[in-house]
């Protein structure tokens, strides 16, 4: 009898991934190990993505590059990972237009490829949850909403662009418990990086985010604004490189690393 | 020469109170140096006020109290502090109502007095400030804002009523930044209880405090409501005890403790 995927391991499903049987979504399986967000450049534009991500930890958060080119395991995150097939399903960028999606990329992989891997906001909704704070976008079984904000990153070489947060809302109270919890997760986005007013950060109508869906604001709610791993996406869009790939936003790479590993 | 107060070691501020020759405002003196907030009472009642200031941490956070009744000093905050005359003013109640100030109390003193020193908020405008942020009471000259909310405190005998609060106003990445410094000292109030709407706890309007003088707050500001030190003033006037003594709000006992040493 197979296991069902809510209390499987990192590396089941990441197995299961493998023969493409498994295809969906990854919020709340596995509950415990890091997810991750997934970048897969050519060589000569690594060096610059990876600069990029140093600039902007709170969106970027690095938490694993491939040992070298060519490399398609990354031991740092699981002892048995192939970039090729562990992640549910794929989209392919040419000249930064998303072109398609894929269960694999075993057929498109070149040897001089090389991967990174972002923490996921996944990780501290995990510990928000295990201290009693609701998470809108769960409870309301959405996507979390995200935005597009007037506050750029800091460039490194053709990498740029303006940040994109997630948005939760939440009463006062329980914001404050938030930005404690998640300031003891800086590898997986830290802290809020704003609260309340998003038309301070270029944000005109929290009822339409640019991805994700809408959540429902309650009378006594703060919005509060995290940095969101769909910025690299954004920059790769603004960098139009001949190729790259990355995961389907909500479809992450499941580590063996437990969340619990990661709080400072 | 006599060393300015602002920048006296907390011993040199006492022995200047004790010659009755200092009887203002220590806000801002004696840098790093924790402040506190005094209450004394008869040893009949200062089984119930602890347990207040046990069940009530963030706004009676109880840094020291008497050895024993009648005792003046208070060795853990100083080596050589007589409770009767450290304090640049005092102030006396009869019955729950503000009698009298005094800049000692050496012929009030009783032998079965017992002396509280709370945490104050001095300690961690100091950190805030490390920090870069404008804490704007301090930019306005004036004595921090503060309300009565419609939180109840948790009573212990005679002692209970609303928790009070003081509220400082800054953009949201100063407020997020300010809970993360703030919440490294939970001996001196912590993180804020409450931000944003003042109506959410009982605040009819930010211009009109209970105590101290409003500030200005800008268009992107979000205000931050700390527990304050104010509160056990308030448990005392509904404990309506025969008599009590208090420091005059601003005058706190300056110790020897160092703020660092407060960082959790």
């Amino acid at each position: 009898m197979v296991a069902a995927a809510e209390r499987m391991a990192g590396h089941e499903i990441r197995a299961r991934c493998r023969t493409a049987d498994f295809t969906q979504q990854t919020s709340g399986l596995a509950p415990g190990y890091v997810q991750c967000n997934i970048v897969i450049l050519p060589a000569d534009d690594a060096a610059h993505f990876e600069s990029f991500c140093t600039l902007n930890p709170k969106p970027c958060p690095l938490l694993a590059v491939s040992n070298r080119p060519g490399d398609v395991s990354l031991p740092k995150l699981g002892v048995d990972i192939d970039i090729r097939t562990d992640v549910p399903q794929y989209r392919v960028w040419h000249e930064g237009v998303l072109t398609g999606q894929r269960h694999d990329i075993v057929e498109l992989w070149q040897d001089d490829w090389v991967a990174f891997a972002l923490g996921c906001s996944f990780s501290f909704e995990e510990a928000l949850i295990a201290a009693g704070i609701e998470i809108r976008n769960i409870s309301e079984g959405v996507n979390v909403p995200m935005y597009r904000t007037n506050i750029d990153c800091k460039s490194a070489g053709p990498f740029g662009g303006k940040m994109v947060v997630s948005m939760r809302p939440m009463p006062a109270a329980d914001a404050i418990e938030a930005i404690q919890i998640c300031s003891g997760y800086p590898s997986v986005h830290g802290a809020p990086i704003h609260l309340g007013d998003p038309h301070a950060i270029g944000i005109a109508d929290l009822a339409q985010p640019d991805f994700g869906e809408p959540v429902t604001l309650r009378a006594n709610d703060v919005p509060l604004f995290w940095a969101c791993g769909v910025t690299p996406q954004v920059a790769l869009e603004s960098a139009r490189l001949p190729i790259a790939v990355t995961h389907e936003p909500g479809h992450m790479l499941v580590t063996d690393l437990k969340n619990a590993e990661l709080a400072s």
